[in-house]
């Protein structure tokens, strides 16, 4: 790609706490100049807990995933294991003790295929997308969530469908299933 | 999928405003009753304004991205175009107009790849998923964005280099990107 303009970042010259419900969600109003000069007064930024997806196949090639309602969703769908990151706790370690607390699954090999911004106006916290083969069974599900969860293996032509028929419908799982899916996007 | 167990979905008894910055975002603090009958006082609720992404192709295959400082992001990256869809406007009439203000492109072969909540725990609105091809230039750019931005055509091999380099960096744009290259999940 050539590149040939130089784009600057904004500034955010005051940021003040509107609203907060901690330790999930704050929100700011900030004061921004942009790099034509410009201010906004009131643009707002919204800190979400960071969360990690986990793609995880067991040794025969199928998918660990979970059949669950999810409230941002408003019905059941079909999500990858996935949790917040606790204050100064590594992602991957994270991702790893979400697999194992959801699902009861352990794996090695371990990729990570990027952390995205959730909102690219707002922020919403980042998602760290992870990857993971040869899981097992070491221990029974302990998610302490509050979600009432079915876990299903599914092949990799099952998985597929489900993006066919609305079955994946959170943009995390989404974008974690389709990273994972695409081996040329895997590197 | 064989599915073995019935899942209930949440039961919202209340639903009060706590935060509201029309119109772009308005958080609700929500009782819930879970289906085993326990309530949960506080589950916040976050009403943002659903948006459309466009993975759009010239006639050569190549990829219209635009190159842009995303404060959500916090700093430049590769995203395709996107927007708010209007209150009461029609997805795909939405992504249309995003396509030609932002870019100048029109094109008359759509496909919908999807409908996704940007947050499976909070909601944070709905992200419409299309891709188009054969994208012709009928107009300047005109997207009033706050954001500066570089229009780049890149060719499929670039655009999945740019995922090995953070050069998408928000979650949106990589969930569009990656079921556009992904032939199986276009079906």
């Amino acid at each position: 790609m050539e590149v040939s303009k130089s784009i600057a970042s904004w500034e955010v010259l005051e940021d003040r706490e509107v609203f907060t419900a901690p330790p999930w969600i704050k929100l700011s109003r900030q004061r921004i100049r942009l790099p034509d000069g410009r201010e906004i007064d009131d643009f707002h930024y919204i800190h979400l807990t960071d969360y990690t997806l986990v793609v995880a196949q067991v040794p025969d090639g199928r998918f660990i995933m979970e059949r669950q309602y999810k409230h941002g969703v408003g019905r059941v769908s079909l999500t990858p294991p996935a949790g917040g990151i606790a204050a100064g706790e590594d992602p991957l370690r994270a991702a790893q003790r979400e697999l194992l607390e959801e699902t009861g699954y352990e794996a090695d090999s371990w990729q990570h295929l990027g952390r995205f911004a959730c909102n690219a106006n707002y922020g919403c916290g980042n998602a760290h997308v992870f990857t993971c083969r040869d899981a097992r069974k070491v221990a029974e599900p302990d998610s302490g969530d509050l979600e009432d969860m079915e876990i299903v293996l599914l092949t990799e032509e099952e998985l597929r469908r489900a993006f066919h028929d609305g079955g994946i419908a959170a943009l995390g799982a989404v974008a974690a299933v389709a990273l994972a899916l695409n081996d040329a996007l895997r590197g």
